[in-house]
């Protein structure tokens, strides 16, 4: 795990924070391209009532506008919670150099399913900071069942 | 095959046909609720610089905007060419009650890593109007490799 896996993973985390603030699913995520990051966001499924609104779709988007190019081939994605299967999908278009998450999600992640659906020249990295993830959903997760 | 099944499969086939004079992959979507057509889309990944700007997703967002609803349970989704994995994960998010294809995508359709990215509760259907969106995606491949 290098010392710039976790600098981005904590801004990522931010990110998750900012969501958990307004009520939403706290998944963050940032995009980087040659040590810059060029996209932040995260999770807006109920703001803007999409369930195509994942912290990673939102942020490939932004990264696409920052850079004109549908492709990121040089660019990192750091992501609190492993990709589900829409978002590993449209990952694959993207075709990443670099995926990190934090937590695994045993659920819906795209692993669960078919780890062939990230691109074969895509990097994947899990649990650069997976605890601070988990406890950030588990405790959502249970203020909700509370209410 | 029901006659609504063709009838809607042929607006998805005019969304797709208005992408080709755009220069975009022919790929067009319907979404239809209680018979009533509610979003159109085409893929638009060139103009936006955008993976993620596949008919279907753009569809769902549009949808989803009509109904202020991320949920799509009374929902029909028509669209030329078989779903990719991101818009089948994306499908599945949106728990549509139907899924009808056209032409099937025997390299990166979503059945052929795995059925179950689509939602159990969804009906997918394939193959009507199969030919026509075959021949929109054949003629449009052709095309570019002359250019």
């Amino acid at each position: 795990m290098e010392a710039a896996d976790i600098r981005f993973m904590q801004m990522a985390m931010q990110q998750a924070r900012e969501a958990e603030t307004l009520g939403e699913i706290p998944i963050g995520a940032v995009i980087v391209c040659q040590s810059l990051v060029i996209a932040k966001a995260h999770n807006q499924t109920e703001m803007l009532h999409d369930v195509t609104a994942h912290a990673e779709m939102l942020a490939l988007t932004a990264a696409a506008n920052f850079l004109g190019s549908k492709y990121l081939k040089d660019c990192d994605l750091y992501v609190t919670v492993e990709p589900c299967p829409m978002c590993a999908g449209a990952l694959y278009w993207a075709q990443l150099r670099k995926v990190v998450y934090a937590a695994p999600d045993h659920k819906r992640g795209f692993s669960v399913l078919n780890k062939a659906l990230m691109h074969p020249k895509t990097q994947v990295i899990g649990g650069v900071m997976e605890q601070e993830a988990k406890m950030l959903m588990t405790d959502f997760f249970r203020k909700k069942r509370k209410n």
